[in-house]
């Protein structure tokens, strides 16, 4: 499982960042967080496979966080795509990509299905047998999303207990790791419960948006028990002042709502363009920090491997 | 004068190009041909200046070819621009605009000027003291318009004539050359055309946009002297069905319309994306061309200058 970072920059994109978007790759699929312009030939230089992303998460409704959905869509079409697409974004969305479709002709002939959010509070946006995702409203100067991806994992299989208890190995072992009881040869009936560990913690990662620091934010991902988070950090430290009248982030800021949350990791992105020459002063600030946290300031292409907990820069050739 | 290629890919794009757009810088001004998305971030590794352009030209309204528009135009607002843009396009531009400028919230501030073009034979659009630009219609599955760019020259003064009439070396001279005449010490008055040789043949390039190969076109750009043919080639000779099907040309067709127009140097774009692999097909197509005019393949950063005839590849860092 893995963070794809597509876009790391703010408002004006900059030979080196482009506009905001992130891809999480899980087992054959693909999750979607903002679709800012030319994400689709972002993706081009990754491993990121854009007729798996199922799902789009909009973070709120401006150019720089959605202006590559119709490229991105056309392209699906063309590379022939009959699969079904989930945009969900804010109240506006649906207007919003009635307009995107109808930016010159297109010819995409599957269904797009768009879900807006209206909600004050946490509130879960899908919820299957791999992962559930929250949706955390937070604020900038338009109504704005933060989400949270949480995996989902099955209970774990006690295989001593359950060759102790008679269980043979076969298709036994996975009925009653599906949940399933199984009646034994003598007679007797082996409950899920009596071989079943707890499950192991699943990956829980959580992805700011465009907002000033939002502190119940933090704590909703303390809650979740989660191990990541990305953080837009327009602006440093020295800049508080242009974040505040913006409805942006500092590095202080995301560092705030990260030791709430009490994650491992925490990723800045959403980068002004100002710092493109000059990155030091958010890596100065970073030092500062007194904390166990790891800060890693987000790149184009910056791939990391939320299992290995690695981090790395790919560029397919 | 230089013709700067921002992208060269046709309806998908690669990893080597980008969709349609074509800068052409002259003197403090840029004329932009096609604006596929990421037009604004391909700039930013050329020598374009975005709040240089003044005029965009639209061939049609298919997406590879105008979904980088709202987002050079927000580009432009952050940075301040309050000059007001034109852009041309077929009938259905103003409707598109209307749309592109309604993905998402935006606050350009400067004023958008649509014009919408609507003729069945070439027409001029803009005639200024600079230059002149007309559009042609092409046939292509959605309206298409190919346009050419004519620069105006102005009349050279023959200034050892003027001397011999008398004429002294200061405001005078640039008074004949400006068409005013003037009145000399003795009384005698000098008029523009004694002193006047006929101007220097101006600069004049041809954009095809998206089109089957159209020889009233190559006839056109015959009349107005041009010297240089941007043609698409969406696909090598052995294509020529699929060219067919989908209105495109072949290597052949553009050859046929720049003989026919007599231009000099022929430029390939709107590359087909199967060809990011292996374009050898082209240059072995283009060898088998027993003629004298140029051909040559147009690549993303690719700069041709137009007084020397030169080509290159420019990446700004």
């Amino acid at each position: 499982m893995k963070l794809i970072f597509l876009g790391t920059g703010a408002a004006v994109p900059t030979k080196k960042r482009a506009h905001a978007s992130i891809a999480l790759k899980i087992n054959g699929e693909v999750l979607l967080f903002d679709c800012g312009e030319n994400a689709q030939r972002q993706m081009m230089y990754t491993e990121v496979s854009p007729m798996k992303i199922k799902n789009i998460f909009i973070s709120h409704l401006h150019g720089d966080h959605i202006l590559g959905i119709p490229g991105l869509l056309q392209s699906m079409a063309f590379a022939g795509r009959k699969e079904e697409i989930n945009i969900y974004g804010p109240v506006g969305t649906k207007e919003m990509m009635i307009h995107a479709l109808s930016v010159g002709y297109h010819g995409i002939n599957f269904k797009v299905n768009v879900y807006e959010i209206n909600s004050k509070e946490a509130v879960k946006i899908i919820d299957n047998e791999k992962f559930e995702v929250y949706a955390f409203p937070v604020k900038h100067s338009v109504p704005s999303y933060a989400y949270v991806f949480k995996e989902k994992k099955k209970p774990r299989l006690d295989i001593n207990k359950a060759k102790a208890l008679g269980v043979k190995v076969g298709p036994d072992l996975k009925k009653l790791k599906d949940g399933i009881p199984v009646k034994l040869e003598d007679g007797r009936v082996i409950k899920p419960e009596e071989v079943l560990l707890p499950p192991k913690k699943g990956i829980c990662v959580g992805y700011s948006g465009d907002t000033v620091p939002i502190e119940e934010f933090g704590k909703f991902l303390k809650e979740l028990g989660c191990g990541v988070l990305i953080h837009e950090a327009t602006y440093d430290n020295t800049l508080k002042e242009n974040a505040i009248e913006t409805m942006h982030s500092t590095v202080e800021d995301a560092i705030k709502i990260a030791e709430i949350a009490k994650v491992e990791t925490l990723i800045l992105t959403h980068i002004s363009a100002r710092y493109d020459d000059d990155i030091s002063i958010y890596e100065k600030q970073i030092k500062e920090y007194n904390g166990d946290m790891d800060i890693i300031i987000a790149e184009d292409f910056m791939v990391y491997d939320l299992k290995k907990k690695t981090c790395s820069i790919s560029i397919l050739d």
